[in-house]
């Protein structure tokens, strides 16, 4: 061992021993012939005192040996401030290079840079400390679903290729030309099919893979907590994992979460907050306003389904510009808005809405009423086609949050989303599309409007589906399977998927399911947004060791990449690229 | 939840209880108007009494109530033998078709049909228990290293294609055309960058891929144990790991292993057990017997430079027919041995060889002697060249203590390896290869040779490299890295990979290696191996959930398999198999 102790466990208590510590220098500083250096590794930064001038880099890796002394000017800022090694002898383990930005908290490097130097980006403190976020949480969630009985079972990477959802990463077979592996989007067939063989209760930390095109901080390989129980109904698997979240929570951040945890319709949470996943940190809930504003001659409102408005606290005070700003931001393509009425309950008590020749102030009072806006709140009102409109207001609401400091990381307001509708119609495709996927159960007792032919029927159909919201963040989703062949079935009816079709793509599962499969259910956490937001951060790209750029590329390793001409011909593959693109 | 109580856990003090199972029907039988129903889940077996005729097909799944009753015959076979439940009603949630074979510890099934079916091979006890010991195995392993400070960090499962070793495993990128990732032969690159990043203590249980024609149980797939830490040496690395593999002995099977582990150079390993992964459990050792039986007439063993022998113990009563299958047994290309020469040391004092022409019986004793043989015992002489004949020699021994039973499987002997050679001279492509592999550090004792010209210095340099071996299988192996960039490019001189090719091949990391390399090693445990070891078996297959066959397919899910052109269009590939391939 190269060291008797770390960078960051010496304490006043120890002074006197002679230690040999070992990690890299952070900073050296000479003054008066003398050379201070803070020396780091991953447990922390300890002083030393070298009785010479040293030429040390940034980076260089040295070891140490010295006396445990204490300091005349103590550094309250870290653990091991009190005290300074007064070193007798020195020896530089490895040179550095001048890293080509600085390794502190804020770095001055670029995001390109860094990523290219990612292992020593790494070696910066958010960076670790995330990593550590990370180690602790995934280890909680194995004891937690340890001591409940679930075994956390491997399942393949080289699978079959499936035809639902987003693309697969394929993977050629050199032994059988001409055929591909898939990489899996999620371990769901595997986990189905470990319930069928009577595991009951199964979990796994997985990576799972989607050949999307990217959007900002989405990972083409991410990592899942994947969890599926046998013999369940809906409230055991909430359960559960409320459970596992509430100790996360108390275990790794000593934070006390709601018991039980709240739960929302998927209608409410549409209805009240625009969002499949409400951040419910703070009101500001959507309030459909139609009855109120239709049938006064304003065109807008009165030729759509549906009007709704948000009350924002406070913003009466808002400037003719910032309302104009507004309304460009909800014009946006990303909101979709085609205009922005506001109505502004100023603190002198009087009134103002940008559509004030169409109401009275008895009308906009009545509006104020329906919306609880309250003396000093701006209404904001959009229209539209209803579930269109409530998202855009949704989307208002969140914007409106951020801009007046509503959404503080360091609260926690996670709740379930249940009741979602099972199935999704496609305008575009004149087809129904499953809203989770097509194994998810029917309610019971929505079994009649399932086997209905009727679309308005299939539509009303909702799932026993659920999903774990965490302040506006989906971070995790599941539902009760369909155990019953006859069920499985007529989902693949629905979905126009045929007989033969469904052979085809899911045979194998179809044919498990007559062997005796049990009820059972489970759900999928999104494991790096569930660190990155315990770590009261949006971004997941700082809680993955080596993560890739929107282009799927990493850019420290320089991958993907071209291959041999002669492993093309072991895969009997050609490209098609011309050489010059 | 569909049930009060699992099928393993109610016991006699349980009686008056009424509780619902729920599970599958393991057996069930029609007497005297009653049907008593073996009903199986995850934990165990309990019986139903029912009081009609009642038809229930092996494997329906059924969920039952009724009143926890006292047995008139107990079964002490079963933990829940002492009870039955007296069913009031009974539910049947999904029927089963007959199983294409029996669900018994020993199945009638044949291997191809039981891989088709594998989740119901999956609900044999055999297959449950060896996939709960893994769960197990994982788990221990991860709390012990969490307790001695390690962070798990997941690493990219999509790479750069690494030209050492195997064969990787390609992944087309769409959304770079004409490009591949690949998948990790092992995360070597990254665990080094991660202590480059300074994060001390790494490790990751983790899928790795090889792209090998397969052999015998080798899956395309397989999960390591990877472990890195750095400020150490060699022997902070074995005690390291040793207490890992003790706590495991320990916490899983409770079997106490020596405290220190032994350990054995591999050249010691090599010249006594013909072997790098000696298999301790039993003696036999090989000695050497060049000096005996040289210059005697006999040319076979005049014309090599090495004559070895074993002395197996009670088997000098081997027939001639047993004698001449040994000797046809050794000259399979499998062994490839030219002959087999055998003594006798029969138990009436007698001795007795098939060179009886050429040696004297005083002659023949000096051989014993040399070979520690005792009367009763049957010598088996190989020669030719050093460790070819060794290596031989060393597999007959294996096949020997086979045939006598001296391999429990319940009986455990781990050792090191040490001290093995850095680099391995091919003749046939007439350059060195790394032993391990090309980041593994020469002893610092051996630099000289290391930096020597001569083949004959670089040949005797040893490395700092150790294996882990149980039972005669490298469970897990590693060594001490090179962190110094000039050592490193010294390694690549050696191994003939020129500047270029390097810099094109591990440039990222010779570049890393700038900037700071700390002292480091490491290690990896293949956990499939280690999960059918501890299980006492020889054969990983029943320790992975869904395994590959031989041709790397997996028959349940039929994958690999054709995509569509579609697919292959967007992935810029086209296909150079023929149609009628």
């Amino acid at each position: 061992m190269y060291r008797t102790s770390t960078c960051g466990e010496l304490r006043i208590s120890d002074v006197g021993k002679t230690v040999t510590l070992a990690g890299w220098v952070q900073r050296s500083r000479k003054l008066g012939g003398m050379t201070f250096i803070d020396l780091r590794d991953r447990y922390g930064i300890t002083q030393l005192v070298v009785e010479n001038d040293l030429s040390l880099g940034r980076e260089f890796v040295i070891q140490a040996t010295g006396k445990v002394v204490e300091r005349e000017s103590k550094n309250p800022k870290i653990p091991t401030g009190d005290i300074e090694i007064k070193v007798e002898s020195i020896n530089i383990l490895n040179k550095s290079l001048t890293p080509p930005f600085t390794i502190e908290d804020q770095s001055d490097g670029g995001e390109d840079l860094r990523a290219k130097y990612r292992y020593l980006d790494l070696r910066r403190n958010p960076l670790k400390k995330a990593l550590e976020l990370r180690h602790r949480i995934a280890h909680e969630v194995r004891n937690y679903l340890d001591a409940q009985g679930f075994l956390e079972i491997e399942t393949p990477y080289l699978i079959k290729s499936t035809p639902e959802g987003a693309r697969d990463f394929v993977v050629p077979s050199r032994m059988n030309p001409g055929q591909f592996y898939a990489l899996p989007q999620s371990p769901q067939t595997f986990k189905q099919l470990l319930m069928v063989a009577g595991y009951d209760r199964y979990f796994q930390i997985v990576r799972c893979f989607r050949d999307e095109d990217l959007r900002a901080d989405r990972q083409p390989e991410f990592t899942q907590i994947d969890c599926e129980m046998s013999f369940v109904e809906q409230e055991d698997v909430l359960g559960m994992f409320e459970g596992m979240m509430r100790s996360l929570f108390k275990n790794v951040l000593d934070v006390d979460i709601p018991n039980p945890m709240p739960r929302m319709s998927w209608y409410d949470a549409m209805d009240k907050y625009g969002s499949d996943k409400p951040d419910v940190r703070f009101g500001m809930t959507i309030h459909e306003i139609s009855s109120e504003v239709q049938g006064h001659g304003f065109g807008v409102f009165d030729s759509v389904p549906y009007v709704g408005a948000i009350a924002v606290p406070g913003a009466a005070n808002y400037t003719r510009k910032q309302t104009d700003e507004l309304t460009e931001w909800v014009k946006r393509p990303q909101v979709g808005a085609k205009g922005l009425v506001y109505i502004k309950l100023n603190e002198d008590g009087t009134i103002k809405s940008s559509v004030d020749k169409f109401y009275s102030e008895e009308d906009l009072r009545k509006v104020a009423a329906a919306v609880e806006a309250k003396t000093g709140d701006m209404i904001l009102v959009l229209c539209g086609q209803k579930r269109k409109a409530q998202t855009m207001l949704g989307v208002l609401r969140v914007e409106m949050g951020n801009r007046l400091g509503l959404r503080d990381p360091k609260v926690f307001a996670p709740l379930w989303i249940v009741d979602f509708p099972l199935l999704e119609w496609s305008e575009e495709d004149g087809r129904f599309y499953a809203m989770h996927h097509p194994f998810t159960a029917p309610k019971p007792e929505h079994l009649d409007w399932f086997y209905s032919d009727k679309k308005e029927d299939l539509e009303r159909v909702c799932a026993n589906a659920y999903d774990f919201v965490l302040n506006g963040t989906e971070l995790g989703g599941g539902s009760i399977r369909i155990h019953e062949a006859d069920v499985q079935e007529r989902m693949f009816q629905v979905l126009g998927i045929g007989k033969e079709e469904a052979e085809y793509k899911f045979g194998f599962i179809i044919n498990a399911f007559k062997f005796g499969a049990p009820p059972h259910g489970g759900l999928a956490f999104g494991f790096d947004r569930t660190c990155a937001l315990f770590g009261g951060q949006e971004t997941i790209r700082d809680y993955i060791a080596f993560p890739k750029n929107n282009q799927g590329r990493d850019v420290m390793i320089d991958a993907p990449s071209k291959i041999d001409a002669v492993q093309m011909d072991e895969l009997c593959l050609a490209s098609t690229v011309k050489e010059d693109a």
